[in-house]
């Protein structure tokens, strides 16, 4: 049986799950759509509550769907229009996922996590999220007052991050233990800041970090700067009051990949090119 | 006398260059809002070709407003609505100003260029042009087919990169001839590839380089990889599929700035904190 009407009351809860963060808190899911995404949850195991799939799905996309159902999900064909409605973009590609949240445990030995502090921008977030997966980072912790990581928009832009790290949201306290746990060695916590502290290639980032970085609008608030031990700077030599906080965590984020890659940090000089 | 009326001539002029780059392209002129903005463009020598301020603009605003008219640029006296009208933000905080597009000329010997390809997201744009601002670029060149530079947004999310760098829109006819001039030596080319070519760390930066970014849709286009002498990688140990376009130049951009500053690339092993 496929499903034509908009007002299909499966089709308003998950337009209900994209709009309201509080729906999805209490129910704990959220929406993952197109292609890409989808089968990026099904890799890494997660479970779907439900899955929309049109006649528009490419066969990877139906290889996705046919995944989640031999998982036991349940599976709706719907047409190309409720897709559309249920959907925050305008291409869904043909499937969307309700997934159930799955918080990842936090590894046993913390070396390598973020701490994104008030970050109110959905892509911006996203994308520190994506960063964050891509550097390699083991976790990204968020305090309260960043806007929430399972909107639509930041898990667009987070491009699978959320499959692939630690994504949790914590209070003040809940952060300073995992970064300061009772029984194990703390983590050195380095608090960006716009114009103080040290420059950031002097900081030794190749022990266990922790790295606080602040919203674009605010920066670091003050329990930021209670938690951070030592302040990092990015020198810029253009003299920019400030960096996009996205921008920043890149920065750092891929500081400490350099550093502990051992790549050869003093290049040849070589010939310029002059062709 | 007080502009009233939302339907005034010049406030339907300012909102036309809000919303169409072609009258803006015609016009050669931009508009840019808000207190820093307006005053980064004062202090830079731009030319107003009109100042719109309500009587709710800042002491810091008004000096802006009296900057312009002491230069000679036409000031208005409009009121909050009819600002806001003008406006492509919420809250222009009381001051506007219509721009004369200024090319800074380029320097003559270039040793730091920005290539961004294919960008078509504004905020993306806009924070590309403000790191490279702040990472102290000399101008940010952009080939057909990326959003145009002095749209309402890509302005907002450059902080004031417009007044501190050239950004210049070209053919990829005009990017070759100044990236490899007949009469200096050419820079040397580097693009960047999501998965080929050196480490981004063990290129020589130090000489001057182009480092050519693709758009976030598309990567780099056919014209940029004939243009791009060498394919510069950033390494993802958690194996992402590719960074943002904005955060890959950020990266690559402050990479130029941490070898030709000579920071120390090694620093001592810091005690663990254990407090």
């Amino acid at each position: 049986m496929m499903i034509t009407s908009t007002q299909n009351p499966k089709i308003r809860w998950v337009r209900s799950l994209q709009v309201r963060g509080r729906v999805r808190r209490e129910e704990g899911v959220f929406v993952v759509e197109g292609v890409r995404l989808t089968e990026e949850a099904l890799r890494a195991g997660w479970t779907a509550r439900l899955v929309l799939h049109s006649s528009e799905v490419s066969s990877r996309g139906a290889a996705v769907v046919e995944g989640f159902a031999g998982r036991g999900a349940p599976v709706e064909l719907v047409t190309e229009l409720v897709l559309r409605a249920a959907s925050d973009t305008q291409s869904p590609q043909g499937v969307l996922a309700v997934l159930e949240m799955q918080t990842r445990p936090l590894p046993d030995v913390l070396d390598f996590v973020l701490v994104a502090d008030g970050v109110r921008d959905p892509g911006n977030l996203g994308t520190i999220l994506r960063t964050a997966a891509a550097a390699g980072a083991q976790a990204v912790l968020l305090p309260p007052g960043a806007v929430d990581a399972y909107a639509p928009k930041v898990v667009r832009a987070g491009m699978g991050a959320h499959f692939r790290l630690a994504v949790v949201q914590m209070t003040w306290d809940e952060i300073k233990a995992v970064l300061r746990p009772i029984d194990r060695p703390a983590l050195r916590i380095y608090l960006a800041d716009a114009g103080e502290g040290q420059p950031y290639t002097q900081a030794d980032l190749r022990q266990p970090v922790a790295l606080v970085v602040g919203g674009e609008a605010v920066g670091a608030g003050s329990e930021a700067s209670r938690l951070g031990e030592a302040r990092l700077h990015i020198p810029m030599p253009g003299g920019m009051e400030s960096l996009n906080a996205g921008v920043a965590a890149a920065i750092l984020l891929f500081e400490v990949v350099r550093q502990r890659a051992g790549y050869n940090p003093d290049p040849p000089m070589a010939v310029t090119s002059s062709s």
